[in-house]
């Protein structure tokens, strides 16, 4: 039995090359439970393995053939073979965190074959602290990063005496819970209601073969004066063509660190987030001489408000927009660029509340398939980039979470570069933690990990400007 | 710049498909050197991917495109990404053999991206005696499996002393030894002298779609009851259609047993090689009470004689022939098999060396690619299997071989199942020890490892036998 495929799952199937591998992943870390012996890798990983049954998002495969003529669909794979898709690995010594970022961004940059069900899970052992890592990636063709988190939350519960949890990809990932695991459709671009962009999307055989008037809506929203957005993002090295190798690296800082700040400067933790990352940004770019005069343009997707989201999603759910947003790497001054920041973030959701339908529904297309929608801007005639780099910040669980005892000690994501958009930052708070996910093209972005370092100082001279260092 | 590919590896690249990825892989065990540290692995995996220039082989990808009029061309990666192609891996605890012959298999399942060159190479550590394991897979188009072995022992010394040999894809894999490097085109069925099975096997699109005439005279050759060839071999659940998942198990003997055995009952040590795999087939099979009435038949490769090889190979290259050898799984007594495989084997010989040309030639297609010709036999009508398993025993270098002062303790080749032909056992001589490499489909073949325990029970009993015990 054949199913077809929604457009927007086709177009991230069709933008997918050697270079882009159109997955997201998930890393997470786990604390042994008490009283666990040295084979408590393996039993998790048996746990994750022996599903009774799947869930059907993780039994389809695109087929094509000459009955579907010639048409991509989906297609149960009835070789499934469950040892091919949850995996047993180990890290070499001397098993740190570095070895684990690397096997990650390794495993990050190879594509997922169209042969099999498109995903895949890796228990990792061999942490020089003991605790368990979880490397999980799935075709953004089944979920969009979002979903990912919130599908491997699923499975987890804020009581450490809980059992009887199974894996994400359970047909039945909870004893007594219902059922979460749902396909991205519902939540995504294939929900907005511009029928001509969801009939474009799924009839083009190019990412790029997006219909002029849906394209130059985009660029005219993007564009508009009025809207604040700057599309006059200066060139970077984040700009370029990219190839298929992927570097991941990935740190938390304490919330009540960023909080702080925050309270005594009147801005927020997102705020604080894109300050990091400007600071950080700018201090990589000047190790590397290659820091442009004017400021990063960061593209941040934002929740929209309930009118907002209305009109982008008349179904209910969560819509998301885009705010183009001035990182401020031209000055030197920490506070200046958390000030500035603020400002321009303000702007940018001012602008949103402002937007027309139209401009809406193209900002949150942006938002939320930037994969798709850039290389179509840029055929469009946009030669500089419309922004820089995208930083997400994705609110995850405040209370700690815990896995059959296992305690979830860090939770980060691994996104998708593209082709003229080689960085990606994003960040997801758990617990008390704020998490920062960076996934680069490991040739375009050299020694991305410096990064975390300059997150570091960065976090350090914000408290030291705001006064609560 | 693109080049053509030769006929032999364009069918290995037509007859692969999810089920029958078409590599051949290599697993090496080294012993630290002296005073290595525990950063030795990591050493060797960066000598193994720092290489200043790599052998052509090991760059080239398979590549369409409307430039090549849609025809497969070899094409120079222009990304080419060591990283990807040379990976550090660890085994999960307790890093026993099983672990290790369980990544393999599972390595050994995926197939290579046709995006990239088509190889692997993973250098694994966490072996609990801290040996260095090396899994090495390259595609058949690229490499046949002897081909595969020497390369790999092409870059080792019988010196313990010496230093500054290099990865085996280094386009000059030792200092001061001439590249050894080739193509697997010299040494296999392209260079068979008929240029009808050159060109049909170069121009079908499908491995199925050899032209009748050179299928009658393969089906012929082997159904000529003169050459005393059973091609009746009965049915077992060797022979069904298999699934991608891949099973390995390896495991090698004291030559030094086989060849007492042999010296006592007046057969070879392949015969002895032979009647191990005979008893371990008959009690795997009893057990799963599916042990066939009638004997089941091997398929073995032979080396030609000089006059036979000339036929085959007007170059003076190797040929290898194709013997069908009756297993006499049906006889209970360990030394009645091995009398009747000695016989088999001497009569299948005697056989070839009756054999008209076109019929050597034939054989020698067949040992050679079964992989592609088996499909065709079938399709002609053969609808029983012309034999039940494939059994290889390629001879090794005879002593003690150092890669920069690393003992390499043991070498395990791993084959090629096919559908048709479930289980692959290809064995292989090296310094004073026999080595069985088994690899099968998991799906297919059940608890595949277990022939390991039969083929030690039969040495046994074939010793008992012997009175060598």
């Amino acid at each position: 039995m054949v199913t077809p495929i929604d457009p927007t799952s086709l177009a991230f199937l069709m933008a997918e090359n050697r270079s882009m591998p159109m997955h997201v992943g998930g890393l997470q870390l786990f604390e042994n439970p008490e009283g666990a012996g040295p084979d408590y890798t393996r039993q998790m990983y048996e746990c994750m393995r022996d599903v009774d049954e799947m869930s059907p998002l993780f039994l389809k495969r695109p087929y094509r053939s000459l009955r579907t003529a010639g048409q991509l669909v989906w297609k149960q794979d009835d070789q499934f073979d469950v040892d091919h898709h949850v995996r047993h690995s180990a890290l070499p010594q001397p098993g740190r965190i570095r070895e684990l970022l690397d096997l990650c961004g390794r495993l990050h940059g190879t594509r997922l074959a169209r042969e099999r069900p498109l995903w895949e899970a890796h228990v990792i052992e061999g942490l020089h602290d003991d605790r368990v890592a979880l490397y999980t990636k799935v075709h953004h063709a089944l979920v969009d990063g979002v979903s990912a988190m919130r599908l491997l939350q699923s499975v987890l519960s804020d009581d450490p005496d809980e059992r009887g949890m199974r894996a994400p990809w359970d047909a039945h990932p909870r004893s007594g819970a219902e059922p979460r695991v749902r396909d991205r459709s519902p939540v995504d671009l294939a929900e907005v209601p511009v029928q001509a962009l969801r009939s474009a999307l799924g009839l083009t055989a190019e990412a790029a073969g997006l219909p002029a008037a849906v394209v130059r809506t985009l660029t005219k929203g993007l564009r508009n004066e009025t809207s604040a957005l700057s599309l006059y993002a200066p060139r970077t090295i984040f700009n370029q063509r990219i190839t298929g190798s992927r570097r991941f690296a990935a740190q938390d800082w304490p919330i009540a660190r960023l909080r702080a700040i925050g309270k005594a400067t009147g801005t927020t933790i997102n705020d604080v987030v894109l300050a990091m990352c400007s600071g950080a940004l700018r201090a990589y770019l000047r190790e590397l001489d290659a820091l442009p005069d004017s400021s990063l343009v960061a593209m941040v997707p934002v929740g929209l408000n309930a009118k907002q989201s209305h009109i982008a999603n008349p179904d209910g759910g969560n819509a998301v927009g885009a705010v183009m947003v001035q990182l401020a790497t031209n000055h030197e001054d920490p506070a200046r660029r958390l000030d500035l920041i603020h400002g321009s973030m303000r702007d940018g959701k001012e602008a949103l509340s402002s937007m027309t339908p139209m401009q809406i529904v193209a900002m949150s297309a942006l938002g939320q398939a930037p994969a798709i929608l850039t290389p179509a801007l840029r055929l469009q005639g946009l030669l500089r980039p419309p922004y820089n780099v995208i930083i997400s910040n994705v609110p995850g669980p405040r209370s700690t979470r815990y896995w059959n005892g296992a305690r979830l000690d860090g939770t980060y994501p691994l996104s998708i570069p593209i082709d003229g958009m080689a960085l990606n930052i994003t960040c997801t708070s758990y617990d008390d933690k704020m998490a920062f996910g960076v996934t680069g093209c490991r040739r375009t972005v050299p020694h991305l990990q410096r990064l975390l370092v300059h997150l570091d100082d960065e976090v350090a001279a914000l408290e030291k400007a705001a006064g609560v260092a």
